[in-house]
């Protein structure tokens, strides 16, 4: 976790007068600096996510429908993103230009790990009896500095974008597969399948050749900093759609099940894919490309890489949902609730970890995994369990995807590789909103050629437009910030993230609305075919609203 | 999160191989790299965790008495700890020694908070076409490196101590708090405020005064290095005790309830007023002493420190909890039970980082914020809110204790910063086996002389085998490994409490016997005054066995 910095000069300054002379105390007063600084970081999120909870309720309470609550933590997070930045803007941490010591060896071609800092005694640079002079310090690689001149740099109230992959992702994934609504997503297979995989595939394809074409005619410095892959990268990483705010809209107003199945099933999927997708780019680039340009034979190659991280992922994450369903079948594990809900919360998350040491893809494990927890390990638990890990999962999921939309926000201003390219942002806004159209529309007309109950054209509508970017597109995009391309589509992406979220998740009630939509259908038949039984309503309860809703009381 | 180094090795030379010439595509795969080995890091512990789930359950499964559950968890992390030592010694990360530029002014007592470190491009370091030369990297510092010789910088399987403070700690003593039996706790208040409040710090003040005079009686070299704050704050860090392993114990076996009381009580305050003790004697280094010797004003002063922050930190996590209990009751948040249990999470953890960030401390904080929770808000929850958050509290409480018990025996072998010093050793062993007697006998004996049914000798010799060491200590310990003394006591300090828990946790059960202690003694009565009831008794269900207990479904 990074430092926050907006106080720490005057912590810094207060901690430098009351301190001792010896180094060892000024270091523990250092230490105690650094914890303060985190906690306060954190307890920035914490009072951030009381208050979008705070007003959700009110919102709840008060019917309001034109915000939602991702919506709402985005505003919140991007208020307090700008009052960290410019409250505190003078401020920043100390450091030292340093030159390797005369007569070091060094071959490799990736920075050293590890600086080994010398503090000379005798050297002007220092007075003499200096407490820290003659002591020799660790500092470890942190990343490219692009513009030396720019004296600052800053690292308010971010995280490491390793917290996103490790910690707050793998809930939220898993929970999207353990309370998927099975009968509904596997009638509509086909269309969630298609628009899934071929869609997201076509849409990143789409938006990174008009990416490319746009980048081309920009100014020059512009377009030499961007290759094919790096736009296409970025096609893969804004394509998933987050299914968040319209589904739970959808819960609420009890949208016709298929296309509620459809976009959420889609949607789950999708993330997984642009995930693979975005890995199976970056390996191309990685093995093949010396430039950036197209080789046939490593187009084939990520093609392959592609269908075998995806099908091995997807395997890892069923073997490990399987293994805990004999676990708690073939074992008396369930006499003990709690040894048998940690067992269920460990073996899924080792699915996530196994996978990504294997270097295979964690999200898609944990999906499947969560898929097989719901289908298989469900049914062999104790109801105390059953009841356990639902409640935990949904409260994690709630907890974790608030956190990251706050984060999104607060990080738009404080996030320090940043780069607003005025150019690049509106041709991603447009080339976005082509690239769903290249999934919805044609692959609409190609599946109602053979299916049943074709696709509605107000159906397609409503697909296109809860084509909402969210936690998936940013964690990609935050992931990986070390040239100046990375970092314009990392802005790219928060801002395409914030105005669906915001603008989109606002409007859905009202597109629904204008389409045409049926609403009003009874839920009550969807949740015949699953484990989880749907709660009794509660007025507008979150219990329905929430999401996939299904997730609680059950066998009481 | 550190890196892991045993694999980095190989995996380098893998990706240095198959990666192409540019150094961004050499940066991303440096980050896929170190993303893959934070996810391995995370998967021993959540494998060793997983094995430990599954062996408890053989064990409850066969009745062992013979070793318990934190046992267990130190002795598998001591193995696995041992392989990653010895299996990967060979590998090192890369590292090189700089100096400052030539005139540089630098003019702070404590080293800088980060090194730019510039890659020339003509220096016989590295070729003049490497893809990094001409480049500026950021370094953050690390710490002290004390053994300039020693080439190898081990961070193999170490987390940050900040996430033992700021993630694994509240759960676990905001859990305590929110499960305390209050009847008893109140009935044995005098008992417990005693042996928790003037016992730990007589215990302190006793270890910390033996381990100077044994110090002083060790070769010279070791002598220096120790002052007697160091020895004191060795003295209040070894001091808590850890109540898990013999409540569990005592929980199976329903021992008598006001022992019970007693021995939870005591450990659940001594861990709080331990922390602010070792905090007051940090500051007390920091502001008064500059050469570790010993002042009255400033003992004085440490004492008001002492008061003045455990005050203020119960204020804190009291109002916090009280603030929670006003807005459960005075809104109806919780018609949504999600939102509801989202805000009791939230506004628990802001005790705690309120506490952090205001320099008082959040361990205590949290702790009777859980009280009051217990007390005032819980009886405001919906249904569903109490029984999620319960079971939240006790699966988080579970997984966090076994992960910090993993980690001691892992971290054995694999936290850097060790410091073997055999001397030091067997003195902290003797010296914490006196504190504790010195805690319990003569004030046993004090509060004997005005207590209505007295404490037995059986009690007193059952409340001093009780004197396990366990997280906090390590937790303090771990915290700070700036100087070679920390170093020598946090090797200590790991060792008391492995040998501790495995050795005294083992016997306990054996000591209830040999000591007649009564046992089966029916612990309904226990829960009458408490907002949980007692589970259905399930065999030797760890619905019972868990600490403490009764913890589980209610109003179903």
């Amino acid at each position: 976790m990074n430092r926050n910095v907006v106080f720490t000069f005057f912590l810094f300054c207060f901690v430098t007068i009351c301190r001792g002379s010896g180094t060892d105390i000024a270091l523990d007063a250092k230490a105690t600096l650094l914890h303060r600084i985190d906690s306060l970081n954190l307890l920035i999120y914490t009072c951030l996510l009381t208050l979008t909870v705070l007003t959700i309720w009110v919102f709840k309470h008060r019917r309001v429908s034109w915000l939602h609550e991702t919506g709402l933590a985005v505003i919140y997070g991007l208020i307090v993103g700008a009052i960290i930045r410019y409250a505190g803007s003078t401020n920043h941490i100390t450091h030292i230009n340093v030159n390797p010591e005369p007569g070091t060896t060094y071959n490799l071609s990736v920075p050293p790990d590890m600086l080994r800092f010398h503090f000379p005694a005798s050297l002007p640079i220092t007075p003499g009896d200096s407490p820290i002079a003659n002591k020799t310090y660790a500092y470890s690689f942190r990343g490219e500095i692009v513009n030396v001149e720019q004296n600052e740099i800053d690292l308010k109230a971010t995280f490491d974008p390793e917290i996103f992959f490790n910690i707050i992702l793998p809930p939220i994934i898993f929970h999207a597969g353990y309370c998927l609504k099975r009968k509904y997503f596997f009638r509509n297979l086909g269309a969630i399948l298609t628009f899934a995989m071929v869609g997201t595939a076509l849409s990143a394809l789409v938006i990174g050749a008009l990416m490319y074409g746009c980048v081309q005619l920009m100014p020059a410095s512009l377009a030499s900093s961007f290759t094919f892959l790096d736009t296409l990268y970025f096609g893969a990483l804004i394509s998933p759609t987050d299914p968040l705010t319209v589904l739970a809209i959808f819960s609420q107003l009890k949208v016709d099940v298929n296309l509620y199945a459809m976009i959420f099933g889609e949607s789950v999927l999708n993330d997984a894919v642009a995930l693979v997708l975005s890995g199976a780019i970056q390996n191309y680039e990685t093995r093949y490309s010396h430039d950036g340009g197209f080789e046939i034979s490593g187009f084939l190659g990520a093609i392959g890489d592609f269908i075998g991280i995806f099908s091995l992922s997807l395997l890892v994450g069923a073997l490990m949902g399987c293994l805990t369903a004999l676990m708690t079948k073939f074992t008396h594990v369930r006499d003990w609730p709690l040894l048998e809900s940690a067992l269920f919360v460990l073996m899924s998350y080792a699915a996530f970890l196994i996978a990504e040491v294997c270097e295979l893809t964690g999200v898609v494990a944990v999906l499947f995994c969560g898929i097989c927890q719901a289908h298989y390990t469900y049914n062999n638990l104790s109801s105390d369990s059953r009841n356990r890990t639902k409640q935990l999962f949904e409260l994690l999921n709630f907890l974790a995807e608030n956190f990251i939309f706050t984060y999104i926000g607060v990080s738009m201003f404080t996030f320090p590789k940043h780069h607003f390219d005025p150019w690049f942002i509106i041709a991603g806004f447009i080339t976005s909103m082509l690239g769903r159209a290249v999934n919805i529309y044609p692959l609409s007309f190609l599946l109602n050629l053979g299916r049943k109950p074709p696709i509605p054209v107000n159906f397609q509508h409503m697909l296109f437009f809860s084509g909402l970017r969210g936690a998936m597109s940013f964690a990609l995009a935050i992931r990986n910030t070390v040239s100046e391309a990375r970092q314009a589509m990392l802005t790219t992406t928060s801002m395409i993230v914030i105005a669906t979220v915001v603008l989109q998740g606002g409007a859905a009630t009202h597109a629904l609305d204008y389409l045409r939509i049926p609403t009003g259908q009874g839920s009550n038949e969807e949740s015949e075919a699953l484990p989880y039984r749907d709660p009794p309503d509660i007025g507008l309860g979150l219990r329905n609203l929430h999401a996939q809703g299904a997730f609680y009381q059950i066998h009481s």
